[in-house]
This record gives C-alpha cells, sequence and structure tokens, in this order.
C-alpha cells in the first residue's frame, strides 16, 4: 500500500525538545516504522508547497496520516477540498492526536471536535472495548503511556461507527481515544496519543495500532456508486 | 416549543402545480399542522432579509424545520454557520427531501449527501425499521405514497445513529427515508418524502411522523458541555 | 406510568449495613423518588410467589427496573421469559448495576455481560457522553461518587445503541456505565452504579438520571409488528 | 483459515428440486466455493453425532457458516452453547437465510428474529450500503436474483453495527439483508439470500459476499480480555 504521512512538522522547528524526541520529525518517525510494515510511503508538510499534497501524489495514496497542530488555520481551503474528496473517493485516512481540530477531521465529523486538555505529565490507561476489532490485534488489554497530555470528555464528535479505545486519565478524565467512521467510500480512524513532548510514537504498541489501522483503512476494492438520474426496471411500465 | 419552518419558496413561484397544492407555500402547509399540534411557530424564506433567520429568530428557535432544492447554492454561508451552531448548542433540525443537498445538511454530515433520484410517479411505502422510537408512534407497519419522486441508494450519508424508516420503490430501489443523528448538544432527522409536485405534506402519517419528530427533536434541559483547559482532581498531586 | 421495582432483596436481609443504608430495601429506596416523581410504582421481590412478578403484573407493567447479584440462578426461567418477552412487546427495562449478570439481561444481549471488578471505595465518575440525550437531562458534566465499587472494561456486552455515561474509577479502569438498547419494541438502558454497601440511590444525580430513564423507555403508542406469511402488493400479478 | 460449513440437510432428503439444484447439499455447495478460495473447508449436518460439531470440529474452526430452516428445534441445546461460547471466544458466524430463526442467531442477538415472508418468485435487488465495507469488495451497486423468497421488515433483530445490504423485493417489501455484529471476541454476519429452492449459492456475486465475509469474520490475533477481581493501580493507596 502507498501510505503518506503528513505532519504540520513546526514544533520541530521550534522546540527542542520535540527536536530531540522526534530528530526525523514526527512524520519521520511515523513514516519509519510504517515502512518496515512493507508499505510505500511518502511523507508531505505544511511547509511544502502545496503542503506535499500535489494530485500526483493525492492520487498516489491509499492510506493517510495526518498529525497537526499549531497551524490548522494554515492549511488551504483547497487543499483540505481535496483531501476530504479523496476520502470520500476512497482513501483512508488516520487522524493523530491534535488532529482533532484539523480541518481535514472537522469537516469530516459535521461537529465542533472540541474537548477538554490539560498537560501535567498524566499516566494514560488506552483500554481495549472492542477485542474483535482488527485494530486491536497484538495489543493486551490496554496501552498504558507513563507520560501524557490529557484529553477529556466531552470529546464534540458524532457517536463514532466503533469505539475500538477509551482512555483513562490520572486527574479524572476519560475519552474515546480510538474512534472509526466511515465517510463515502473511505474509512476514518481517529487516535488519540501523540503529544509532541512525550516518545509516544516510539512505543511499541502505539505503533502497532496505528499499523493496524493503516491496514484496516485500506480502499475496497470495487466501483464507487453512481448518482444522479436513474433509470427504473425494464419490468416497470413508464406513466 | 418555539419552531421555525424554514422553506426556499421557489417552485412555489415559478410552478402553478406546486401553487396549486401548496397555496400558502410548503412552509406554510407545515406550519399548519406544527401549530394545530400546541408549538409556537413561524416561517422563513429564503427571500427574506438574512433569509428570514435573523440572530433573534434564531436563538428563539427550539426546532428547525428545512426544505430547500433549486437555491441551495443562494443560501448565504454566514447563515449556514449560524444555524449549525445553534444545532451544536441543542436545536433540533429536521432537513426534509431535497433538504439533502442543502449546506447545512451536508455541513452536518461530512459527505456529499448523493443519491439516485428519478421522476417517475412510482408508489414508494416506508417501511418502519424502529418500532420502538417515539417518531414513529401512530404510524402503522409502513406509510404508502401513491405517488413521489424516487430516491435511491447508495445514499453518501454516515451510518445513521437510528434507522426508523427504509423506503421502497416500484421501479426497484431502496432508500434509507428516516435517519437520526446526533452533532454535538442537538439531534438532526432526515425524513426523504416531500416533493413539490406531489401532496405529500398534506399526508396525515407523514404529518405524524414530522410532529412526532419535533417533540423527539427537542432541545436536552442542560448545561452545556465545557471545553478547554481543565483543573485536575485535587487528590492528584502537582508534578 | 406504571413501574414496577424488581429487587432480589437478599443483602438487605443479611447484612445489617446494607438495612442501615435501605431499611425499606433498595427496592423501597427506588420506589420512593420514582412515585415522587409521579409515577405508579409497585414493588417486586425474589422471595415472593413468582417472584411478584405475576401476569397481571407484568401486563400491568411500562418500565420496569430490575435489580439483582447473589441469586441470579434463583430466578426461574420461565419467569425470565415472560419478562424478555414483554420487552419484544414494548415494555422498557432499566438494569441497574450487578443486574449486568441477570438472566434476563444476558438473555437481551446475547453476550456473557462479564467484567472487572474491585470492592476498594474507589471514587467513580460518571462522565456524559451524550449530552443531547434526554436521560442527561439536569445532569452537569459528570456525577462523582465519593466511594463506589469499580466496574472496568473490557464490558462483555453488544456495542451499544448509544453510550450515555463513561465511568472513570481511581484504580486505573474505566467503564461504558450508561447504554442503551433497543430490543423488540422494547427500550432497555443499563446503568452502573449502585453497589449495596454505599447510598448511591440517595445520590440526587444518580435519582435524575434514572428517572430521566424511565421516561424514555416509556412503550412507544403504536401497533407492533405483524410477522410472518405476507401478501404481496396488488400490482404485481401472480406467477 | 478453518472453515466448517453446517446445514442442516433436509429439504436435499426431502425435495427433488433442492437435490438437483444442490447434489452435494447445500453445505456441499457452499464447501465448494469456498475451498476454491484457499481456505481448508470442513462441512457438518445435523443428522451426525453431536451434529458433527464435535469439540474438536469447533476447536478447530475460525470461521463456521450455518444454514438451517426445518429443524431448528433439533438442535441440542449443548451444542448452541458451545457454538455461542466460540463465538464470543473469537470465531467467526455467518448465518444465511432461514437460519434467522436458528437457535444460535437468536440467543446471539437477543430478540425473536422473526419477519415477513412469501414464496412467490420475485426478482430481489440486494443494494449495497457501506461501499467501503470488505465484505461488499467486487460487487457492484446491487446484486440482482431473478427469484427468491422475500423476506420483509420488520426484522425483529438489534440494529446492526453494521448494515451491509438492503433488499428490495418486487411485491413491496424491503429488508435489512446484509448485517454485521460483534459479539463477545466474535463477529457474526446475517446474509439474507439462500432459498433452498432457488440457486442462488450458485450465483457468483454471493459467493463473493460469502468468501468476503469469511475473510472479514476472521478471529482477532489477540489475548482475550480478562474478567473478575482485578488489582488496582500501584499509585493508588489502599484503603
Amino acid at each position: 500500500m502507498n501510505v503518506t504521512v503528513w505532519n504540520e512538522n513546526r514544533h520541530e522547528q521550534k522546540n527542542p525538545v520535540v527536536r530531540d524526541i522526534y530528530p526525523k520529525g514526527i512524520h519521520g518517525a511515523i513514516a519509519g516504522f510504517i515502512e518496515e510494515a512493507g508499505h510505500r510511503v511518502q511523507t508531505a508538510t505544511l511547509d511544502q508547497p502545496e503542503h506535499g499534497l500535489t494530485d500526483d501524489v493525492l492520487n498516489d495514496t491509499d492510506v493517510m496520516i495526518w498529525w497537526g497542530h499549531l497551524a490548522h488555520e494554515e492549511v488551504d481551503d483547497a487543499i483540505v477540498e481535496k483531501v476530504k474528496n479523496r476520502v470520500l473517493d476512497g482513501m483512508g485516512l488516520l487522524v493523530l492526536h491534535s488532529g482533532h481540530f484539523s480541518k481535514i477531521f472537522k469537516s469530516l465529523m459535521g461537529t465542533g471536535c472540541d474537548l477538554k486538555w490539560r498537560e501535567a505529565d498524566e499516566k494514560e490507561r488506552l483500554w481495549v472495548i472492542e477485542p474483535s476489532h482488527p485494530i486491536t490485534e497484538g495489543i493486551g488489554e490496554y496501552i498504558e503511556l507513563e507520560k501524557e497530555e490529557m484529553y477529556g470528555e466531552h470529546f464534540d464528535i458524532p457517536a463514532p461507527d466503533e469505539l475500538i479505545f477509551m482512555s483513562w486519565f490520572e486527574g479524572g478524565e476519560v475519552f474515546r481515544s480510538g474512534c472509526t467512521y466511515k465517510r463515502g467510500s473511505g474509512k476514518v480512524f481517529y487516535f488519540r496519543p501523540g503529544h509532541e513532548t512525550y516518545p509516544t510514537y516510539h512505543n511499541e504498541d502505539i505503533q502497532t495500532v496505528i499499523k493496524n489501522a493503516v491496514k484496516w483503512a485500506a480502499p475496497a476494492k470495487r466501483e464507487k456508486p453512481v448518482y444522479g438520474n436513474a433509470q427504473p426496471l425494464e419490468t416497470i411500465s413508464p406513466k
């Protein structure tokens, strides 16, 4: 499969803590373990022309992974529209962490996508809710992250088609942290963890989930639905 | 409850067939039976200033009903945004028939909302799928409409939270014709029937469904969720 | 509405701590606040003839509330079957706390309904997940219980039709603690809190949720579906 | 994968029409195309000892396919319980056509599973509702069967986790004809077509759906959830 990892790539430029954790950028870290899983991977970032998401790149992408935080508003509306059309046309999309506030996620959800948050080095436990789901393969009863940013309910999303993970946070909150959606001919997975100042994407369980989700989000091999004016069954007499 | 019936009100100006069926406009017909059910009703139409949807009207509306077809693109984006924010804030929204392609519905769904259609005077049967749902109260096993426009699958919507009605059409198609969604603090109901050249909104069963849906879509009486930076439980020691 | 509160009523006989908290039994406490809300309430307990659930009682019940723990196996299969048939026929059912392992709940779910548990006087927070749902009316962002038994995921239930509350527990677990289901013509609500050694059913928020759920679970006023051999449309020629 | 095709195998003994269509039995026909797809297949029938479902067979089965009609009541409750436990433990289950009334399906659904039916050689069209779902791969907009038994709504099942196909019938009915459910660690797919007097399982599209569903229903490779008394996080002080 062809996977494109999109990253805003701004924290990495500004914050040495982030750069130390992710010397090749968050996109580089993710691309690394996706590639090892046998996929063809390319990366794209905000400051490239067309944010790195040219028509050629988009048309060649089976599954896209999206990480953004500081600069959601700088993402061009026309590019967002193109990405959305690709999703509705069958491309898989994985939205990570602060991507909950990205234009592409909000546009696919139809809601505000707001939440509670707190940066306090809290322990997070992501409990598996759907043990039969392929996204949970190889994962134990929960994933534990020693320190993460807290995200808490209410999370202003549509009820997910499938609730895969629910997070517990030390400070008293819970969160729907793994959510699947179908949109048009495409599949969307939101996965909560991944604050830039923690080494979350180096965690093996987190990598397993993302690799599983890439496989799950693969486009279905079928012709797309036809819309518009339709002919009736031949056996129905015209009126 | 305060109900606002919004109608594009263009077919009624152009087409004597439509005007004959709905001399007070589609909005007038709907307002009539909603009012009889004991609600306070106002109407609003496209060609009024701000499409009749001033801040006062919006803030005073518990449930809005939306009918549009020819002129979706003429609805001002800023007004659509206001209506959407009211839905996310708790206002109920009923979207009727060709409103599937309205800006407000597409924006709340996040998908293309396209479908198959055919104007061939076909019989439609709307079968009840959720017999326990309050929207189906007083309805038999199905609603039969002698002649309606056909809408067929694939209907490009997110899987509904609840599938209330499924339509059968003479020419060979089926359609998810009654769908509920929760968005933010608001409830949305899409209801298929109501092509302008048929007397569908004079049908008693159709009126019953719309009246039931108005009650179902009433805003919940509670404070809205709080988003943003959150304090931890006092029992968690600071780090 | 006619509400029947069913309680196993065994802990109250054996354990003075429980009797002190609920001098009229758990059923008496629940019946009290349901009655104050304006419903006609009767109670029924395990050791009564037919567990207090005679045909007259069952046929006269709009919504039933179920609490059991120690003696699920003592509930007669024939009575369970009758209760189930009433639910499928439209009666609402609220299953509380350890009722997750009752025959009636397991039979309606089709799964094992097992879970993790711990008795350690832990704080519980029930977060509102569906702010537009009538069951959450009058409830803030969460309900906090100073001490409760812990129930943790994985909870072996079908994905709920609607996930209304999610619980956080001090010791590191989360739980889907408010779940709605439709079964046949009836509505089912599972609500987690209520371990017998804590005064949970004296908590005002808990009472509000149960009262809201009684209203939500009211039978829909409509004829039941007809099953079996069906006649075709008259317009279809016989073959 | 190891697939077991279970068939009641009674119509084949009694009715020469059925025997002509399925000389190796319905189980033989299904086993044939599943085997060609590269799976190891065994068959089992009602009149074998333990209905052919010994512990060895059950423990060696990844996905089971179930066809029954005349003799649901003859299936031993203890065997049904074993099959159910295997599903909850991860085994996939495909229930076909009149299997809607089998003990195993009713037990996993928790509802009556009744429906409308009519034998009148009617045309059926199964429309694809979820174009992104792997079960629909290789299928066009709909599958058309020239003649089938009609099954009509209301179908007394829980709302499916995913509605994959909806059927249109010539005589005026619709039906939720492809439904997925998760139960415990297992996946269940109900697929409507396959009345014994029509050559439905020789239809290529029908075979494609069943083969897709076998792949989709494969058990997830992970440890099963642990239930029961649980230890708290080490950081929570005992009380």
